[in-house]
């Protein structure tokens, strides 16, 4: 591995260095609270990377998660790492060179905005001062510019009242006012980071033109609220927890702190990423310096980041922040999460990682599905990967899933521009920077579709490969937006679907399409992809339930070169395209007829509009009197259902 | 769900109620510890059910896991229930009526054998006598018949000697020479009871006839072992654990332990299990007396568990027992865990749950693959449950398994007598309480295979469905001890084979044959199952190198009818046989006709040995010289590579 895989957190880049770049504003209103009480001032420390331009159109608010902070990558060379360093940098996927970066400490954190460690009454001491670009203590370490606390001076701890990421979102909020920015080209964030930006939304539904919400949920899965619950339990039970009320004591709760910082590394880590990291000196710990237990491998790594952690944490804020992350819920059914984002006007991008086992992919699966049956726009994709929860911050992972992120944070005027058009001013540069889309080459049955399709219809496609089909569409009714969307199941054909600035979620047809809601689109396509679904009856109906037409096309199994080659040399047919493959590995799954489909669509009572037929071996069409079944390798059907 | 399955854990089971039936002995040689230290004496407390018979030949060691007790099922209808009650009992698959049924307590424990709460230098208290069918407190509260202790009378507390479970099982190897029992009819545990029983056989080669293995491992995965250790952690941070000598002080390390219990709670539940159990209701928790977190119902359920807990259970035993099982390691690749079971002479039941993360499926397969490599008899099958790690301990899922466990304790003498003989005396009262086993209908192809395999061959059964040609080849040969095993992979499918007696297992044949070693068999088998092949080449060239001959039957595709069919009609074909299904819903994966699959072998370099053809649907032999690539619908071909 790497160095950079080594990282398997946040914690080898985390520090106890002071934010040298941070910078700090006083909202002085009073903030009242979700539920319930409120805080008379919040102090808000945040970090900015780039300019903000003219209209103020350019700003990306960067979420941190439960243990960041606002120093979400280097400001210059000299600079202590960031925990995104492989996403925020000049040309980077979110480019300071283009964008006007924000990420602020959370509300109810330690690293500078107010939390549970600030004066009760105050919400923040008077170092405000030094906050301003000088060394700032950790908050764990409070300055001892108020050694003598006068009464009512004293921190909240654990009394710091309960608040919610809607709290969160209202201090972020009040940021971007106090920046001049009315709404954001972005929200980015993963983890908790993630449920802000998808809190950030549903509160403020114009907010953002792309809302980006990587490893998340809309709640966390009961499994994970009972890891924070005992993490909580352990904290709290410390000898030296006193009730929160530990800053000016001789010793902190360092060891219960400790131990919810173990629980936590474990979940976000796959059990893989463990096996490989322990499993080969199991019996060898590193011995470090610590009371903890250190007899295998893995219990001194653990000893090491849960005592790291607490020089660079405090518990109350540790406390605070899980909560808030446990209180969250965006609704547990499909109903409830599409009235959450039913008003919604930004483009979604979420992305969800095979392994991490915390934040399942099925959560996001299921925003994806509400948004979907809303008919927003999104994109989903699973990335495989075995680094665990922990694999959006990875430098490798980050790797896989930037690009979706750099494409969707393309100019927004380019959204509408096909790519044949010379690109000016600012799209110049950004063209000339990315890749130049070649003009997609379609096949035959591809521009039959093509031809059939009405401007402004809602397009499905089903199994949509790299898109070309879709963005074909796209640029021939370029002057008509059209609602088009893809669903595909390989990694590499959705990030080349997304490249082309399309929508594609990453979906397995064999599972119907319930994403989808009855009559979501005038066409749903299903392009050369019958031969490889399990459930043709069922994705039928499915494509007649969701769509108010269907297209189909597929190859012919019953071909006359492949009839002559089964019945003269008595092997199973074969002959160039989509049949071109030895019985024992071909990789279809289905062999259709054109009879054998006619016959099923009449028995599924739809109507065929259309029939178009083509010997694409020899590039000649076929007329439907000219027995197609025999005459034609590829047929492309139109039909309905009444 | 029932009662039962509303029991997650065996918490609603243990109780702190005496253990009525226990029974005590004691070894008065010491104990030399495997890491070092001894004991000088070791008391051990055990429960019998059932009766010994003469030759000593009926006796089957029951093992707990981590926070059981000798208590394993009840001996009444009045008594305690049991955690195994669904096991073990009369006519149950441990059938109480038929063995004598011994569970003991094991060493480190706190329910009455010698643990970390006994007197140092005297290995227990004098209070044997209080044990011996009378009220027994629990070893959480040992009994104050020694107040003031003596010099040298103190508990061990946490200077228990570090024991492993090669101590544990030197314990009940000398429970089983007090009994009178020098080997086993079987020896059964789940979790940690299964490494007691893998532990027992590694040893102890011809120490039982059957070893029967559920829900375990050879080692902890990293992850398990990461739990493990915040778990100790958390006990021994605990303000009250002062060294592990807390047995005289007025407070104990309960919080400490209420903690790591909660743990492993998360642990032993499947995530679906969570979300079953405490979505519905997430954030209304049901109040108890508790100063734990109960903000949601997932905390004050933990709450309650992890109190419930401290009442009954020591936390310097859960220390000496969870360390025991994070060093145990029978080998963390095959060649190693082939060293550890070489000599092994009894048979094997492996079985795993699809949802167990903690103990998961995986590495039940490690074992599996290491004793097919060395030929053992084995039997392993992954049940599919949503009740993870518990699973072995929930009414449903034992329902499913336990066949499998009551099949394999049948009487040894009826292994070797095919059914068709009439059984005499106490097998006669076995079979009369048993199904009678159906005589076998075999196909044509099954008939024709029959005939062709060799007395005494080792045969492999490739997707051996119910195991009807495995059953009828023994049967066939039944003067002939055979070695047979088949292969299959739906549940349903191997717990009938199993059923018959056969060794089976769990395995899916697109993953090629890696369980086992070259020419490990004389002939392996692919019956009926060629059509359902994904990678063809690559199991044609597995059963090359795994058996001297292969046998393979398949239904022919270029069959006349069915090209018939496909040129008149223009269908995809069908016919009555393997391909009488519509084209878009067969199961079938793979189309071969003779002639595809003899241009195959021939390719891979095979010899064909034996052609055998038959027109099934016209019960008519067919010739090889009568184009049985149109005349047969149904081949068998007999191979071998030189």
């Amino acid at each position: 591995m790497t160095s950079s895989e080594e990282r398997l957190s946040t914690d080898d880049v985390r520090s106890d260095e002071p934010l040298t770049h941070a910078q700090t504003v006083w909202f002085e209103e009073p903030l009242l609270l979700e539920r319930g009480g409120e805080l008379p001032r919040i102090r808000c420390c945040y970090e900015t990377w780039g300019t903000l331009n003219a209209d103020a159109s350019n700003a990306i608010l960067v979420c941190h998660a439960v243990s960041g902070d606002s120093h979400a990558a280097r400001h210059d060379a000299d600079d202590q790492p960031g925990w995104w360093d492989g996403l925020i940098g000049p040309g980077l996927p979110i480019d300071t060179n283009r964008f006007f970066v924000v990420c602020p400490n959370v509300l109810g954190g330690c690293r500078g905005t107010t939390g549970p460690g600030d004066l009760r009454g105050e919400s923040g001491s008077e170092k405000n001062g030094a906050l301003d670009g000088q060394s700032h203590p950790p908050a764990s370490h409070p300055a001892p510019s108020d050694p003598a606390p006068t009464s009512g001076g004293q921190p909240y701890g654990a009394d710091f009242p309960r608040i919610t990421l809607g709290d969160m979102v209202e201090v972020q909020r009040r940021l971007a006012d106090s920046l001049g920015i009315t709404k954001w080209r972005a929200i980015v964030g993963g983890s908790l980071g993630g449920h802000q930006a998808l809190q950030w939304v549903s509160r403020y539904p114009d907010c953002t033109h792309t809302c980006i919400a990587i490893a998340t949920s809309p709640r966390l899965t009961s499994q994970a609220l009972g890891f924070d619950v005992i993490a909580r339990n352990a904290i709290q039970t410390d000898p030296h927890f006193h009730g929160g009320q530990y800053y000016d004591r001789p010793n902190r709760p360092v060891t219960g702190l400790a131990i919810a910082r173990m629980l936590g590394h474990i979940t976000y880590l796959s059990v893989a990423a463990m096996e490989a990291k322990f499993d080969p000196d199991r019996h060898d710990p590193r011995h470090i310096a610590s009371d903890f237990e250190q007899r295998f491998s893995v219990g001194s790594y653990l000893a090491h980041q849960g005592q790291k952690f607490t020089t660079r944490f405090d518990a109350n804020s540790y406390i605070t922040l899980s909560m808030a992350m446990d209180l969250f819920d965006l609704g547990s059914n499909r109903l409830r999460l599409m009235e959450t984002f039913d008003e919604c006007t930004c483009d979604f991008l979420l992305i969800s990682f095979s392994s991490d086992w915390l934040f399942p992919p099925d959560q996001s699966r299921e925003i994806v599905n509400a948004l979907t049956a809303l008919d927003k726009r999104v994109t989903y994709a699973e990335i495989t990967t075995d680094a665990g929860h922990d694999a959006f911050l990875i430098a490798r992972d980050m790797a896989t899933y930037g690009p979706l992120v750099q494409e969707r944070l393309r100019p927004l005027s380019e959204k509408l521009r096909p790519p044949t058009e010379e690109p000016s001013g600012e799209d110049a540069s950004h063209a000339a920077a990315s890749e130049t889309q070649a003009p997609v080459q379609l096949t035959v049955a591809e521009e039959s579709i093509l031809e059939i399709i009405p401007a402004g219809s809602r397009v499905l496609d089903l199994g949509c490969g790299c898109g070309e089909l879709l963005a074909a569409i796209r640029d021939r009714h370029a002057e008509t937006p059209m609602r088009l969307m893809g669903v595909e199941v390989a990694q590499e054909k959705i990030l080349s679907t997304a490249m082309r600035g399309l929508d594609v979620i990453d979906y397995d047809l064999n599972n119907g399409l319930p994403a989808f809601i009855d009559n979501q689109f005038d066409v749903v396509i299903l392009n050369a992809t019958l031969q490889a679904v399990d459930n043709v009856v069922a994705l039928l109906e499915e494509m007649l339930r969701v769509g108010k037409k269907g297209i189909i096309s597929f190859p012919n199994f019953a071909y006359r070169v492949l009839r002559d080659d089964y019945v003269t040399r008595g092997r199973s047919p074969r002959a160039a395209g989509e049949f071109d493959f030895a019985w024992h590995d071909t990789p279809n799954r289905r062999f259709p007829t054109i009879a054998d489909v006619h016959d099923l669509l009449i028995e599924l009572g739809v109507t065929i509009d259309r029939e178009i037929y083509w010997d694409v071996s020899q590039s000649r069409h076929i007329e439907a009197d000219d027995d197609p079944n025999l005459n034609a390798d590829t047929a492309v059907l139109e039909f309905h259902c009444d």
